[in-house]
């Protein structure tokens, strides 16, 4: 059964990966059993990864992107990472539209993602959808989230080359930004520089770079920072060179760069998926058990704090790797 | 030895507050025995959460907020939780000098909160430093938090009120950020009112509010929206006000709202400190037995699946839970 979806999807059948996707971020337990067959024959795609603050763009810019990368006639995927509330779990479609251009140029597949599991599922899904569309065959996988936060770093680490997406003059706090995402981006893009203050945010972010030079995170690579005004497709071409400067030094320059590379990806995913399956697991039990309701009244009636509770659940379930 | 640091806490003693904070945010263990003694003494502050994208002016506002509640002859603590890269681990200071001016008021205690643990560690650390000043005896602790990200958004959540500081005009995918958001927030604050655009925010803020009518969380209370200029201290007043009048609906209304508030706060809080604990003890194990380094080498090189490592996983070292 699977077998036969599994066949389809490497052939590039677009309705078959429509729904895959979509099951995915249902986080349907049958997609699962499809990513285990279409694993192995990942790998090819070189996936790209935008994120930056809403409002900066960037869903011009990857408009821009997949044009310049059709008329260099690759293939391209896109995944739109939408915020998802938590507590309802529904989608919030943002703002899209410029894109659907492209929906119907049969060498562009593009797809937004929106279901947050209970457990962290937002990243295992992207991981998994960036799969289908690399097992599918296209060259370029070009994922976009709205937001700089923990949930988006960790979709973008997913990438080979991840963007960071600016505006000039973005207040105050632009120091805490650009230093939490410093680390992440390979790049750094300012977009919509024809606004005041462009030059100003390229030298805060040079100094930036500069003072994180020692990272030792993806083989030494020095950020690069282009300027773009994506609207009327200024800087693109650059931009895109300058994504291609960064492949070629983690294919290129030495084998161990691409390794770690690698290995840190690997290492990524499986901590996500274990954290969600171990915990999923873990909190069936307590639930279906009716011990969760009833930890949950000592600690509204301060009979017990949540730590020691949490270090007996450790005790009683995890007891042989506590050794 | 940790009953006589719980008491010096009890009795307000700031340097002793302020090393444990430290050793929070360090995750030393001998922090997480003085927290379990402090639970019982937890409780009594009213916890404030403000959150909101960089340069919206967030800290000024808190500034504002502490001087209005001062003024009341409250005493106030104030967690500022700054982004932390996942890579280094390393502390980034905001912008947070307004703040200052109240550090030699002895009823005003400010804080940063930097690290982010190896798991998820920055929630689970910001609730204990709440529950620090909680025990402390502070009347209010307003926690500030830099973005809109997951790790916001679960930060917030352990408040009494939530805020979500907005600017006018903040562009396209601002659809985005509010639909994401507008579940957590109590209270609406547009900051920098005078700027252009602020009524047009405010509407939009307004249709999303009655879109939103039908959620069931935080016992039906329909979220309200404040215009300030916090620079002037203008409309603070009112906004305080304002956040008086969520905390009459939360404790004065109906006692099953106030019931199901703690109810759901702990849920959360045990959670968060669940996926902490049982994670790490797992992670541990793995790579203390050297199995770690094997599944990512045949992760690397295809000989295995990532979803199939996990369930391993799952089946090995969660079996009691697999009836």
């Amino acid at each position: 059964m699977s077998g036969e979806l599994t066949e389809k999807i490497l052939a590039g059948d677009m309705r078959t990966v429509a729904r895959l996707i979509r099951d995915i971020d249902d986080h349907m337990p049958q997609a699962r059993e499809i990513l285990k067959e279409l694993y192995p024959h990942t790998g090819k795609a070189y996936v790209i990864g935008i994120t930056g603050s809403p409002g900066v763009g960037k869903s011009t810019l990857v408009d821009r992107m997949i044009q310049h990368l059709r008329g260099r006639g690759k293939t391209v995927g896109v995944l739109a990472v939408d915020p998802t509330s938590p507590f309802s779990g529904g989608a919030i479609l943002g703002d899209r539209i410029r894109m659907q251009r492209h929906s119907t140029d049969e060498g562009v597949f593009i797809r937004s993602l929106a279901t947050r599991g209970h457990f962290g599922g937002l990243t295992p899904s992207t991981r998994g959808a960036i799969a289908v569309l690399d097992a599918m065959g296209k060259d370029y996988v070009l994922v976009e989230t709205v937001g700089v936060g923990q949930d988006e770093v960790e979709i973008v680490r997913a990438a080979h080359t991840t963007l960071i997406v600016l505006i000039p003059g973005m207040g105050d706090d632009i120091q805490a930004i650009k230093a939490g995402i410093l680390e992440v981006g390979d790049v750094f893009v300012i977009n919509k520089a024809d606004r005041e203050g462009a030059d100003k945010t390229r030298q805060e972010l040079m100094m930036m770079i500069e003072m994180g030079k020692e990272r030792k995170s993806k083989g030494g690579w020095t950020p690069t920072i282009y300027k773009t005004e994506a609207v009327r497709n200024e800087g693109v071409a650059e931009l895109m060179a300058g994504i291609e400067a960064h492949r070629d030094f983690l294919f290129k320059k030495d084998p161990a760069i691409l390794t770690q590379f690698e290995m840190d990806r690997a290492r990524m995913e499986l901590l996500d998926l274990i954290k969600q399956d171990v915990i999923r697991t873990i909190m069936d039990y307590l639930e279906k058990t009716g011990q969760w309701e009833q930890y949950l009244e000592g600690l509204v009636h301060k009979k017990t704090d949540p730590y020691s509770i949490s270090e007996m659940i450790v005790d009683r379930y995890l007891n042989q790797c506590k050794t």
